[in-house]
This record gives structure tokens, sequence and C-alpha cells, in this order.
């Protein structure tokens, strides 16, 4: 049995909402009125509403709801190079734009790109003060995804948002994951998106909705945004299946980032105490962080599917090799991690550390 | 009280599918398990399923599901683009590409568009032979929806299709409507298809579904328009929303469209009967049909809303002037047009007759 299959057949999950199937939909529709209106091509109660909630959540003047976060970045990126006049952007090496998308941001609209920092670094003041000054606009991701979900403190972000504005700079928020941070932040995200002129959240990952990511910024942003999603073919006749999970999952999740965070320290500090085990970071500040093996992809499956079939307890589906001297895999915590037992995950990551002693 | 407003209150409409509210999502999912998992980024058995079902019913190796059409024709476009390297595309000057896509294909491709006949005709075998050689790809709309949905004989079609395989011209088929034509031309889909390189189909439209599309061709085709799907930030991490919704809806409907055309060509001779009032096409060659008024808008409209009001019937919710004399609307007959009964809608085009006579 591969690692998935184990996984697949635990009783219990230690991260992420629960399986995306279609209950999630199922879940949302069943108490909501029928006879409640279609959105249409971007107008109606339901888009509305939800564009106005985001908004308001978020401090900015307006908000648009987009089928992806992917389509909505691409387009922030673009009016800004085109308010400018010059089409080029400022990111970290390991953006969503530059690892995810199959260079749309350079197929579809020309623009090229500076990477700044180092890739397992966030990126800091001196690289901003640092960058060439023919940069349309700056990307900043919280928390940075790919290197375990890590943020720069509070203070930097202050001071990269203030030499933006000085230089002219446009400042746009990655914020696919905006929500999980504000605990670590002590801040709400209306006063954390007013550090940024365009800001961009998803609706499905500590949120959970089925897909979808809301753009915000002033009027003028807006409106144009509203044009490229009508010429990227993201002006669908309904998005509503999209826009009511968002809203039921927003209501339920958005008060509970806090809690996901605390699990994540715990939980962090279980895998660290385990042999040639390390979480990077080594304390999360967020709902997510990376597990780090010193030890082959191949070893650490096995010892995993055999914890799962001991204990019934998963706690990834895949792990990904590293030049073949070890592995990692994600972890993002949500409603799971509180229907396991405390006494039950100890078990695990005794087992866990026994296990990786005798490799 | 507006046109709308009365329309919206009346027992039965006479065109559509009926109102596009949540409802239509609900029927989808009632009977649907809900531990059947999402699909996962264009991956997926929901996934899969509908698009192989897809491939064979259009009679093509491969078919991709999109969110939209938009998106699914440019990036056809773009494709034949690249292949012939040669950023030309010839299409009908009311095509959707044209004059509904805020011209995301310039912005976005920079392809040039060479606009074929004249804009009140269907693109003849004259108008492609006639046609400069430095274009990569021929777009045909069928039926061409902005003149009330009219339809080259299909021998011409042939020969368009044989004209540009011997000049080395792309042939894409923009068959946002195109199972409703099928009774018409007494053709399968696959046989209409197979004169085509690559075809849309809309699932929201004639079949009824909540939005998307299906991009069908040969493998090598579909493959490059994944990552061009990747892009335009139309690879979601769900579309089942709308994969479920189009394939119910496809079960229930793709076999009714021989009793829509019969319908719209009864329904068509009831207005050609009415004083001042012809539709386009005069006899109709699928469900669709545009009717058209001699008379101003705001009068037509005064008494469309009296006869909604006398009868509880619903023609249509919105007029549009044109040059100030005279107005129309497009009709779209669907599951409603059976509901009504026969003598209620002579008394309808009874009323209709005598109010025009009257202006």
């Amino acid at each position: 049995m591969n690692l998935f299959e184990a996984f697949k057949k635990t009783d219990k999950q230690v991260a992420g909402h629960g399986s995306r199937n279609i209950q999630v939909l199922k879940d949302v529709l069943e108490n909501f009125d029928g006879e409640e209106e279609s959105d249409h091509y971007g107008s109606g109660k339901i888009i509305n509403d939800f564009q106005n909630k985001m908004a308001r959540y978020l401090g900015k003047e307006s908000a648009v709801f987009f089928p992806s976060g992917t389509m909505a970045q691409q387009i922030a990126l673009r009016i800004w190079c085109d308010e400018k006049g010059m089409k080029k952007v400022a990111y970290h090496p390991l953006s969503h734009v530059e690892i995810h998308e199959q260079d749309g941001l350079k197929e579809l609209h020309q623009i090229e790109s500076v990477l700044l920092a180092d890739k397992n670094s966030v990126i800091g003041l001196e690289d901003v003060v640092q960058m060439e000054e023919t940069i349309s606009c700056l990307l900043l991701e919280l928390p940075q995804r790919e290197i375990g979900g890590q943020l720069p403190d509070y203070q930097t972000l202050v001071d990269i948002s203030n030499h933006c504005r000085e230089k002219g700079i446009k400042l746009h928020l990655d914020g696919a994951r905006l929500l999980e941070v504000l605990p670590y932040y002590q801040k709400t995200a209306a006063e954390v998106c007013r550090l940024f002129d365009s800001v961009y959240i998803s609706v499905y990952k500590g949120i959970g909705g089925i897909a979808g990511a809301i753009l915000a910024g002033d009027q003028e942003f807006t409106e144009k945004s509203k044009v490229w999603k009508r010429r990227h073919g993201g002006d669908l006749i309904s998005l509503y299946p999209y826009i009511i999970s968002a809203d039921y999952y927003f209501n339920q999740r958005s008060e509970k980032m806090k809690q996901y965070f605390e699990e994540a320290k715990e939980l962090a500090s279980l895998y660290n105490q385990c042999h040639a085990v390390s979480t990077l970071p080594k304390v999360p500040v967020s709902n997510m962080f990376h597990v780090h093996f010193t030890a082959k992809k191949e070893e650490v499956e096995q010892i995993l599917i055999s914890i799962y079939e001991a204990t019934g307890i998963g706690l990834t589906g895949y792990t990904k090799g590293i030049d073949d001297q070890g592995c990692y895999f994600e972890v993002s915590i949500g409603d799971n991690y509180s229907d396991v037992a405390n006494e039950n995950l100890k078990e695990v990551f005794k087992m866990l550390d026994e296990k990786m002693k005798q490799i």
C-alpha cells in the first residue's frame, strides 16, 4: 500500500478541515433558500453582498470575487504596471506567480519579474531598499507558503510599506492565507491591509470554501479588475456556488484562526521532539508549517504507513523528497485537529520518534 | 412598473428553462453522493468522466472542462496561432470574441482579427475563399447568435471545411449552441465536429447548467489548452459544482433539442402573425430567434406589460431599442414552453396583434 492510500484509510487526520468531497457543498446548500437568484455576470445580491462584506472586513473601498487567485493576482499586477507604464514587478523567488502558474504573468501580460531575497528567507526591508527602482509593484506573500509559512515581523511590513509609498511603488498583498496570520500579528485584517494598495485573499484555504478569491482595493482599481476579469474569461454568468460556500465557511471559521494557530504550535512541538524530524518554522506563526525529515522519502513513508495502520491516525498523504537526502511535507491545521484525542496523538509521536531512531 | 418587474411577476414564461436560481444547483445535489471526491486541479473522477463523455459525444480525441467559453475560445485561437506562427484569426463581426470579451483576445494574446461577411449575414464560402491567406484560424459560430441564430446550409460548412484544410487554415467551432442546431442539420454532434479542428460548447445555454464550457480536439491540442487554462487562472482546485450540473442537465436535455426546435418554429409563426412584428430568422433553425418590432421600445414595452398583467404570461424581460425606430429581443426555447397551454398562448398573441395595430 502506498502512503496516500494508507492515509485515506485512517479514521482521523491531524491536519486540514476534512475531505474536499461534495458534502462540503451539500452542507452549504442544505438550509439555503432555493428561490434566491443567481448572480449574473458579476452583478446581483449574492455577489454584491459578499463583495461588500469582504471589502469591509479588509478595510478596502471595494472588493471583487474571482474564480481564482491566479487570475486575481495577475490582474492586480497588470493594473499597477499599466498605471506606471512599466511592466516589471518584484516578488519572492518561490511566489505562487513564479512557480505555479505556467508563467501566465509573462505569457499573457508580458510582465517581467525581479526576484527578491534568497529563496529560503522572507523578503526584508534591505531587499526592497536595494531593489532597482524601475519596479511598478512589489508583491508580498504573507505567510511565505513554500518555506513553511514564514513571516517578516510586523515592523518590517510597516517599513516596507512606507518605503514603497515614498518611492511610488505599489504594494500588493498575496494574502492567500491572510486570516491565518492575524493571530500572530495580533492585528485585524484591515490593519494589515492598510499597508497595501491591493489585496488578494483565498476563500478555500483556512476558510475552507470550494474555490475562489477576493481582490480588494480602491474603487478605481477594482473597476479595472472587472474589465480584466472579463478578458481572462473569469466573469462567469454564475459564480454563486463558490460565493455562498465562501460566505458559509468564512462565518464558521474566520474566528477560529487563533485556535488553529495555537494548535499548529502544539503539533509542531510534538514533531520537533522526534529524532531526525524538525519543523519549518520551528515555532509556527500561522496555522501552517513544513515537517522535514533527515531520512529518505521511502524510509519515512514506510514508517508513516506503519503508524497509520497501528493507530488509525493520519499525518500526511504525501512527502516530497529533497535531493535524495531528506523529505518534507506541509501541514495546515484546520477543524480536524481538535477531533484527535491528545492521548492518541502522543502515542503517534512516541512511535514516530522510536521508528526514526531505528533508521 | 417596468418590463423586467412585470415579467418577473408573471405566472408562466414562454421562453427559457425557468429561473436561474439556487434551486438549479440544489436539484443536482439532492441525489448526489456527498462522499464523492472533488476534482483536484483538473484531475479526478468527476472531471475525467465528464470530459471523456463529452469527447465521445463530440467525436473528438479529448475534451477539457473550462470555467467559461470566453477562456476556452481565446485559448483555442492562441494555440492555433502559435502553431502557425501567425497571430491572425478570422471570424464574424458579431462574434462573441469580438463584442463581448473586452478585447481579451487582443489584450491578452495580441491576436489580430479579420472580420468576415456583412454583420447581418452568416459567413459563406465566398467570404472564406476571398479571405487573405495569412490567417491561422477561422472561427465559425453555429448558430450566429447576434443575428437571431442563423445558420449556413450544411453543404457550405463542408465546403468551408474542405477549403480550410486545403489551405492549411485551422477551423474552430464556436458551438455555444451546437446541440441546439443538430435537429435542423439532422446530424450528430460528432458529424458536425468532424468538419472542425477544435470545438467549444457551452453547458449553460440549451443544456441549462450553471456555468462552464467544453473545449475538444485532438490530444496534443487539449494538452496545450490545459497549460493555457492554468495561465488564465481557470485551472481551479474544484470545478465540480459546474461539472456535475452540466452532466445532470445534459442528461435531461440533450435529447430534447428537437422538441425545442419544433416549439421555436411554432412560437415564431405566432409572432409573425402579429402586426408590425417579425422574427429573425423568419423560420428558426434552432431553439432561438429574435423578435423585431417596427415600433418604439417604450410603446412596445407598455403593450407587453399590459399583456403580462392581463394573462399572467411573460414573453420577455427586456427589449433593446434600434436607432429609435424599432426594438427587438431574443427568444431561446427551453423547458418552459410546454408548460404554457396553447389556448392561453393564442390569447396572448391575439392581444399582441390587436395592440400593435392600435399604435
